[in-house]
């Protein structure tokens, strides 16, 4: 396409997603439901014509020399369509999030007022790589009522629009507007930089990817971003604590995976459990070969530790995300140093105290400034499926409209309703 | 102030400010509620030096020939004052939002996941003229357990320094940070450049003014901005309607106030009821010399009024906020056109339906795509004091985080909370 084709792609898109989602916001559940269910039927009968246009990306991203891991993320394999479709139907099993009415109050004027749930209109979402994003977006979207335009990653085109054909004919049978879900379909760049500044099309942008493409969308986007940057996520533990528990959720928010933004990448441990507890949870780690980043304190307490990879933390470690068997570890004197630390370094994503002691539970409940906060428990749970939302289109990192894992309720907003019997305001 | 100085100030209001947030966010309700009844005392005690502080404001104003319905804007009179001391008053008497956790469930993996209502941190405010919103908007922060940085308008200066100061004061009595409230000390425009680019300080961005200054602030913010652009609010009249009930729901949306953003500005008719209707709203409008911008149809049916001032509407006028005794005047052929037609035109303020048939009444409300959405009331109810809400600092036009009237929900966010007793991931 030439710049000026990529253009007038992009407002056609917007226009007509603009225009579904008129009727996307007013459409019957039982509409929506059928659409959810259409498309888990037809991603399971896909077959061949969904394998040969998997296999051509699968095959260009080999002779391209893709790292294997990484053409591994592009595979449609037959699980991964089983999840997606299943995916689809708990959807179309959950309770319709919009038109809901809440709150509703009776003002001594006399007219009553509450607030009603409606789709925010039309979403943008940019993603890399995984195909199966296409899919989880776009009933996302269906179920809460909005249209959606999708830009997936170039690595992943012949996948995406074989998804999203799958897409149409699922809302065509279901009686709503193919337009509903659109694919950009150019891997033109130039395409992002429009699809991010159409405020008359677009309400909301969500981008999915690494932490330069999030932050240079949030730059240049003209409209409301949910971002999802980096998950710098502690877990603490406090001077009173159940040593035995401690040691088996450390490890789980560590080692259970490294690669998800939900893993801790920092232990902070009170000086009073520190003795105790270090030990312990540096033989987990040494058996595990996970480098650890000390404190001079910390690194004291472990230097006993058999097979322990210790090196001197750098004031870099304690805001640094690895996604790998590396944790910064450092003690602290109390709870208001835990609090202090992690406000300063955190992202901001998931935060954990392990602790028996009240009091410490709730200070950290209240005063850590995170979009999940826990007690007692791995920082791996954060996530919309563990969280009951579902399924999520992202985690959002922000204080303002959704925070933490977004699920459909992130992909509407509360309009208020009057209710009058014609009343004045005097 | 040098432009170096200008920089340095605004950095030092943005890190005390964050500072104190923390602080602010942890604060106990009893001090709060505490720090507005200060504030409510100190200004019924003000006396003086808050008119003299105020005298230099209205002489200047009056010196460069400011006209009067402006300069008077800009006076602190007792019955002003006395307002603000009561709305402080009310404040202190509304439940805390800060801490409420909501939703709470037990997820089958044992963990029990809920919301906590937290504050969003720091907020910047730019106003213009009413220095009064000054401690509106102090009292709603400290409510809310935010901090934030004040700009008002270079021509209330000095008001808004006398009556910043009387806030520091009651946080200071009440053993808060003062830095929980800046007031931006210099008039120079650069210091608004920087206060909405300074993401690492500044959660959010709240203009109130006119449409220039917020379109300029939304295109330039590099935070998030709680926007209050035009009210164009429609009332519609259905083809089964009460009439009596809607001539005086009519004439108090259109003419109880001409300038307040949720009057009125735009009448539909549906053309059942245009010929009964028309001619009676069009007595009313003559007599109180509301100029009628009409579609042919109902120019025709307006004819015979007397002392009507009709014209012919231009396309411009169905978008217009008038804010004058001007209303656009339209017949529609049924509710989908008059539905379209809103959502076409409405700045997504507030609008109207007046009606007597239940399922016009439920499409309307659904399908509307505004801040409010009416049945059988005047559209001058959209306000956070008609709403219940206390107080409000702005009314927001978008769809992202707050929407309508915005009262201290609207000043923080939900975060996560979750309840473990050593539950790992599988």
């Amino acid at each position: 396409m030439t710049a000026m084709d990529v253009s007038a792609h992009m407002s056609h898109l917007g226009a007509s997603a603009r225009e579904a989602s008129r009727t996307m916001a007013a459409a019957p559940t039982r509409a929506k439901n059928q659409a959810l269910l259409n498309l888990a039927r037809l991603l399971r009968e896909a077959g061949s014509p969904l394998s040969a246009a998997n296999a051509q990306d699968l095959n260009a991203a080999r002779a391209a020399g893709l790292a294997e891991p990484l053409v591994d993320r592009l595979k449609l394999s037959p699980a991964v369509i089983a999840t997606v479709a299943e995916g689809c139907e708990q959807l179309a099993a959950m309770p319709d999030p919009v038109g809901e009415i809440t709150g509703v109050k009776r003002r001594p004027t006399g007219i009553s007022v509450g607030q009603m749930r409606v789709p925010l209109g039309v979403f943008g979402m940019i993603y890399e790589s995984r195909p199966n994003v296409t899919i989880e977006a776009a009933s996302l979207a269906i179920k809460s009522g909005n249209a959606c335009i999708l830009r997936g990653g170039s690595e992943a085109f012949h996948s995406n629009v074989a998804l999203w054909q799958l897409v149409q004919e699922a809302l065509r049978e279901a009686g709503l507007p193919e337009a509903a879900v659109q694919l950009v379909q150019t891997t033109d760049r130039a395409a992002v930089g429009q699809l991010i500044a159409m405020p008359e099309f677009v309400d909301v942008i969500i981008p999915r990817g690494g932490k330069g493409l999030i932050e240079r969308i949030a730059n240049e986007a003209r409209v409301p971003v949910i971002k999802h940057l980096d998950g710098n996520c502690h877990t603490y533990i406090d001077a009173q604590v159940d040593l035995e528990q401690a040691v088996v959720v450390t490890e789980n928010a560590k080692t259970q995976k490294y690669s998800p933004c939900n893993a801790t990448e920092s232990l902070l441990v009170h000086a009073q459990s520190a003795a105790a507890f270090l030990p312990r949870i540096g033989a987990v780690f040494a058996a595990k070969g996970v480098e650890m980043r000390c404190c001079p304190v910390a690194r004291a307490l472990l230097a006993g530790v058999p097979g322990a990879q210790l090196t001197e933390a750098q004031e870099s470690d304690w805001s640094e995300e690895y996604l790998a068997p590396i944790i910064s570890i450092k003690v602290v004197a109390s709870l208001d140093e835990a609090i202090t630390h992690i406000n300063r370094y955190s992202s901001h994503h998931t935060d954990a105290i392990l602790t028996t002691h009240h009091p410490s539970a709730m200070r950290f409940l209240r005063e850590v400034d995170s979009a999940s906060v826990m007690v007692n428990a791995s920082t791996r749970f954060a996530d919309g499926f563990e969280y009951g939302l579902g399924a999520e289109i992202g985690i959002s990192t922000d204080k303002f409209h959704a925070r933490g894992p977004v699920g459909l309720e992130g992909l509407t907003s509360m309009k208020w309703v009057v209710l009058g019997q014609g009343e004045v305001r005097q």
